[in-house]
């Protein structure tokens, strides 16, 4: 199975996650764009993704819940910057539970051989801002969520 | 006359900007978001402000062209972050000089005593990034923008 690199230096406002995927592109995009797939995948299996709107353009606002087995919510939202496309999404980023914390998260999506890599580059306000995020544990959820994303491809792409 | 103060600390994608006003900051907050005053103090004398679109809520998004006595025009443009209030403007910035470079910025005004503390954080892509607008000449050009907008708000203010 492909392993989710991450790299976050010490004392830099910054994450930067890359991921590989047995899919071309064009699916991987989808799956980040269609709420109908992102909605599969996205998070831990644990928790419930409800989207409440997600609006895949040059200013198209997006949010989302996940709930835990708890009853807990937990809400984010954002903004996207152009429109997404298969070259790339710029989107911004604030978890609600840290209200007035936001990030920028650039998307890419490079294809070799009918693979695909995924990078998410986010740059945070502050190296503190930045810190919080690698300390809330986001490393095995996001792990979790690339091996349901690897699971969603697999099912939607045509056999070769 | 108040000093425009840049930090932009080695090897950080970041540049911090302060510039203190005369003058309480629902005014300085109108200078950033009322289309007809914005292009009133924005940029250098010499260059000619066009706005094309500045829709101040979220997800709204904002364009505009500054255009030299030669002729040249430079467009920049970006999207909201949450709907701007007094209490601070969240906003994408992409110079279309330089495309796929995407900054965000965060705009506080602070008021102590009638006068007013202007911070815009802004935070880049990468360090290089950030470098290369460091070094585009930024300073002269935000500086004498300030100093317009002294003027402006100077004009605007109830004599006290």
């Amino acid at each position: 199975m492909a392993k989710t690199q991450i790299i976050a230096k010490p004392g830099m406002p910054q994450i930067e996650i890359t991921r590989e995927f047995d899919a071309p592109r064009e699916l991987l995009f989808r799956a980040h764009t269609d709420p109908k797939l992102l909605v599969q995948w996205l998070g831990p299996r644990r928790l419930t993704m409800t989207i409440d709107r997600f609006d895949a353009r040059d200013g198209g606002t997006w949010r989302y819940t996940h709930r835990d087995t708890d009853g807990t919510e937990y809400g984010f939202h954002g903004v996207f910057h152009g429109t997404p496309s298969v070259d790339g999404i710029v989107q911004t980023f604030e978890f609600e539970g840290a209200p007035g914390h936001v990030s920028l998260e650039t998307l890419t999506f490079e294809e070799h051989d009918g693979r695909t890599r995924v990078q998410v580059m986010s740059v945070y306000q502050s190296v503190e801002a930045r810190d919080a995020m690698v300390e809330s544990g986001m490393e095995s959820g996001l792990a979790e969520g690339y091996e349901r994303l690897d699971e969603l491809v697999a099912r939607l792409a045509p056999v070769s």
